[in-house]
């Protein structure tokens, strides 16, 4: 079934579960070339540091992300489950927090943290995508913002093709530099389970369930095309686009 | 000169001109494989159309980035100034300005103008880059928003290149379907004389001068990332992402 011709009858909730579930078999970026080089032990470690750099920027500004639709809920309950994703990316103190987990992986890949928070090496395709994603959370209704969330019902599986594959073929990872992952394996299936039961419940016409599944293929647009961009830049053809990081040939 | 570790000293009017110029020279998108692959007849029709196609969606918000800045702007002379862009653009009766006249351009290669206008082919990449400049404009000061049209500066070069290869080297292409380019050779430059002497004489700190020459390197991302997408989509490694146009095998 293609996602785009879906039809605009009213769906079950249990129908559109499955229609959403759909767009991730065919859209999630899991199926990208890039990240089955990188899980497949393909790549090599400039590569894996230019994912790293960019992929930072994507956790550098989810807590931005959810503190803008945070901003826009209508209810304490909301804003508590809402409160919880800002709390489990930016901690509670120093060093604590899916950011800092992820400053350890760019750590651990010999990356200048000083460099990597910066964003001057970023390419500008992983800015525009990140950025189209804070501005959809913040301009869309909110039953969309909360259903662009929901790449978090495929995100275990990827995690941990991306954990195992990595720890066996790269031999410049180690379990504490992918700590970043696995209290993620908890907490994404959480907050999806939370946007999931939202937009089953809360998606009430023909039009508002399609307006959650164009949500979801914006979002699968949003991590793929920063895929596309690093696989373009830096594997095929490789060609880095001005001002972009460049690997030190040393690596 | 690296324009990343510019330095930070105010800078005359007509350095800062130079400045700007150099940013040019390095990252203009006339440099992109993807461009000189095009003027000079490398591609095929449906890579053509897939230019064509996308590059619609970077016209069809000219206007809208426009009128956002329009909307900004404290005085009536420039007010002026701007919606004589927009008036450029979106024409003055139907079938007449920018967008109409690129239209005739998707037309000649045979592409649906109900296809095209309803964006289902764009490339996400494409999307993100195009609103991340209509952002631009509506979030930042008026000096570097204004400075970001400055790309206007180099296209009566590549517009020149662009018609007089084309011509040469597609069979399927006619001056008619390039009608767009040829006002625009007088338009670019009498827009760009305006917003480089507003910005010559508006920028008047060290830090403004930065501010402004950024605001030229980001657009000239915006372009770059639009032309990265289409050489990754169509060309090398020629990934086509989910969703995005198919050129028809017959084309």
């Amino acid at each position: 079934m293609s996602t785009t011709t879906a039809p605009t009858r009213l769906l079950s909730p249990d129908e559109l579960e499955a229609a959403l579930r759909a767009i991730g078999a065919e859209r999630y970026h899991n199926l990208h070339p890039f990240h089955r080089a990188l899980h497949d032990g393909k790549l090599h470690k400039a590569q894996v540091q230019a994912w790293a750099l960019n992929r930072y920027y994507y956790q550098a500004r989810i807590p931005a992300k959810d503190a803008t639709l945070l901003a826009r809920l209508p209810t304490t309950e909301l804003r508590r489950e809402w409160r919880r994703r800002v709390e489990d990316h930016d901690g509670t103190s120093p060093e604590t927090g899916g950011i800092a987990r992820w400053l350890k992986l760019t750590d651990g890949l010999g990356l200048d943290r000083a460099y990597v928070e910066s964003l001057e090496g970023l390419l500008p395709t992983t800015r525009f995508a990140v950025d189209a994603y804070v501005h959809f959370v913040g301009e869309r209704p909110i039953l969309e913002a909360i259903a662009s969330s929901l790449t978090e019902l495929f995100s275990p599986t990827i995690i941990s093709e991306r954990v195992s594959g990595m720890l066996r073929n790269y031999n410049f990872i180690t379990e504490e530099t992918l700590a970043y992952f696995k209290p993620r394996l908890t907490q994404a299936p959480q907050d999806s389970a939370f946007a999931l039961a939202y937009v089953k419940e809360h998606a009430r016409t023909p039009e508002q369930q399609q307006a959650v599944l164009a949500a979801l293929r914006f979002k699968c647009d949003v991590l793929w095309s920063m895929l596309d961009a690093l696989d373009y830049s830096y594997v095929l053809p490789g060609r880095i686009p001005p001002g972009a990081f460049r690997p030190d040939t040393t690596a």
